[in-house]
């Protein structure tokens, strides 16, 4: 009999931001697979094998969990956040499109970080929204460039996932300097680290106040658009932006 | 003693979608407020108060939670998906510049269509994406045309909030229009309708195969960026997309 692979996404952080359905998902797992943060916080438990492995191997270890399912397991690989998110679903696809497994999938959907960070700062994100990932090592660094630019011109709020990743730790520097260029000095940006943990930190600046070295790789960085402003300590995008 | 105003997610519909943070503040309410099929979903107990409204009564009903909170109440509104993603959270902070009240405000994220839309079809969204409301009766016609073409000249993914609302039913047509112009014919499409209701319908197609009357008020459209392919029943958008 086949198994199954689930990617399963466990939210910032606090255990009361993750779904019903993932925590019944993990209760069933016989084998549990993700970058070792993560999966240090599933309770071990008899029946169920742990796999930690590092942050760069997400190919190998959605490859891994394929195999588990065809040997019948049932694997659920466990990312931050919204699996579909800049995190494990794609990699996973990836790898079933290189070998492919006749294995029930199932990606179940999380809270993913910029959403628990817009949550907690007020509402930066309520009107039309970007996502870009700054740390991707597999995108050419004038693709980010790019997207930055028209997503400032096409007066985006924006998110910024990875923004200062151990492989390309000045990323965030460039893309500050072409907010600079497209946005005036008083667009908000919101630095929004290890949201719904013991060491959350929200910090609000402008665009003039910010540097690089206000996000670290736990961080995600959020900015408003044209309209973005406070309302005490809250900042929101109003619905009429635009 | 003044109270609270808590704005809670929902999700997209299905319990086991909801986190237990939502659950515990909607446990803890005085007062609950909503457009009515969202409050719907609310057991009745004694000590609650339904406040079920129209869905054209953002700001009315932010100022009423603000009321209430006043009072010594602790409101709650119900959006469904995320607060802060063309939901209620802005529509509050709306309210709250426009009437200062001295209240303790939270805003509780929630899973959001988009991503449980996603989550259903593979990982579309897997890479930089872009969300858009094409219902907001408050923004110009040209602000979403024109972001829809920048965003198709960045290559984000993106998903379309509110295709066919009652509002703009003609808007969608014209979004298809852009993308025609902008993206290759083959170019994926998914049209996900009342993603984890009993309603649950998930469509792709290529954009040249794709007409509006796909997408009703019920759907999140997920657009693929120019390398979203097919693997199996899936859709997915891989990591390495330039």
């Amino acid at each position: 009999m086949s198994g199954s692979v689930t990617v399963a996404g466990l939210g910032p952080g606090h255990s009361a931001l993750v779904t019903p359905e993932v925590t019944e998902a993990l209760s069933r797992a016989t084998d549990i697979l993700g970058y070792i943060p993560y999966v240090a916080r599933i309770p071990v438990r008899a029946g169920l094998t742990l796999h930690p492995s590092d942050n760069r191997e997400e190919l190998a270890r959605a490859a891994h969990a394929l195999d588990i399912a065809a040997a019948g397991g049932h694997a659920v690989i466990v990312s931050s956040g919204d699996p579909g998110v800049f995190a494990m679903a794609s990699a996973l696809f990836e790898a079933l499109e290189a070998a492919p497994q006749p294995v029930a999938i199932q990606i179940l959907p999380g809270i993913t970080a910029m959403l628990a960070a817009a949550a907690r700062a007020g509402a930066p994100l309520g009107h039309d929204f970007c996502a870009i990932n700054l740390s991707d090592n597999l995108k050419p660094l004038a693709t980010v460039e790019r997207r930055v630019r028209l997503a400032a011109q096409a007066d985006f709020a924006m998110a910024f996932y990875n923004p200062r990743s151990k492989s390309r730790p000045h990323q965030f520097a460039r893309v500050l300097d072409i907010l600079r260029e497209e946005c005036a000095p008083e667009r908000l940006i919101t630095f929004a680290r290890a949201v719904s943990t013991p060491e959350e930190t929200l910090t609000t600046v402008t665009l003039a106040q910010a540097t690089p070295e206000m996000a670290d790789m736990r961080t995600v960085v959020l900015v408003g658009n044209s309209l973005t402003r406070r309302v005490g300590p809250w900042v929101y995008t109003p619905r009429s932006a635009g």
